[in-house]
């Protein structure tokens, strides 16, 4: 009987978990690697800073991610953010089965090998300096060695995740004092 | 001539990385905990989630924040999620100086000794199984413990900051197809 207990109460922390993470919002980055058989990429919102000097940022993949074995095996990747102005590529990288490399105009190779959306508002390129396992997931420590800014670029507008929706940040949704 | 190539290089990546993460979004969550010696609290934007089942959450925290030894110390934490409707706890939480604890009103102890700030969406108990250093940062991969969800809950409100503001997802913020 115990075991039942425990296993239900389990399964209640798992519902709840569920739920709360449902109504926690995220910023969205595109990552990118290649670790030798071919380019993939995947839309992630676990992406975050951990450190400015030395640069070094986490993302995590679970393992229910198609690309999770290839990014397991590359050396570097590259994380990329885009704006609002993007979401039509955003959302086609997401989309489970999208041949995701097939329109050669919205990528290109950085002279270290790693595929680039173009278009970012921002891009990162690192190697990965530590994987650490937790429960389905793999946790990326990456020690940032490269950046890339978008030139002359117009006002930005975060693309943000939430519960299965997008959402841009602007003086709309800004919170008063 | 060579090394003062490679700091100038390398000051452009700090750079280049401050400010592409000036431009990410992240949602927030108020970090509590108590090695032993009294409660601390942190407002932090890294919290995401990594597996739900088995449940783990992972959250970063700069050396430079004044609670980052406690927690550090600290065998177990509670991450809160709070909506825009609890915007004054958070930003007096998230205030340099604040006496997060003065106002006996707004938390309570959880049964385990931890302080739990109360009106939160969502929050969950977990232990820190393992810290990972990454340049100025401690990374914490989190197992969920025990969830909590506020009851007969209205609309939530997400919570987004970014670029030291802080936002509000809702209609008014959803990006069309």
């Amino acid at each position: 009987m115990t075991t039942t207990v425990d296993h239900d109460a389990q399964q209640v922390i798992v519902e709840e978990y569920t739920s709360i993470f449902r109504d926690y919002p995220a910023g969205v980055a595109v990552v990118t690697a290649d670790p030798g058989d071919g380019p993939v990429a995947l839309v992630a919102s676990s992406l975050s800073s951990l450190s400015a000097a030395p640069p070094y940022l986490a993302f995590s993949i679970s393992d229910a991610t198609t690309a999770a074995p290839a990014v397991g095996r590359a050396r570097t990747v590259v994380l990329h953010i885009f704006g609002a102005d993007r979401i039509d590529l955003v959302r086609h990288l997401a989309r489970s089965g999208s041949d995701r490399f097939s329109d050669t105009e919205r990528w290109t190779r950085l002279p270290t090998g790693e595929p680039l959306f173009l278009g970012a508002r921002g891009w990162l390129r690192g190697e990965v300096e530590r994987r650490v396992r937790a429960g389905t997931a793999t946790l990326n420590v990456v020690r940032v060695l490269e950046t890339g800014r978008r030139a002359g670029d117009s006002a930005h507008r975060p693309l943000v995740y939430h519960d299965r929706t997008w959402h841009e940040l602007g003086a709309h949704s800004h919170v008063d004092a």
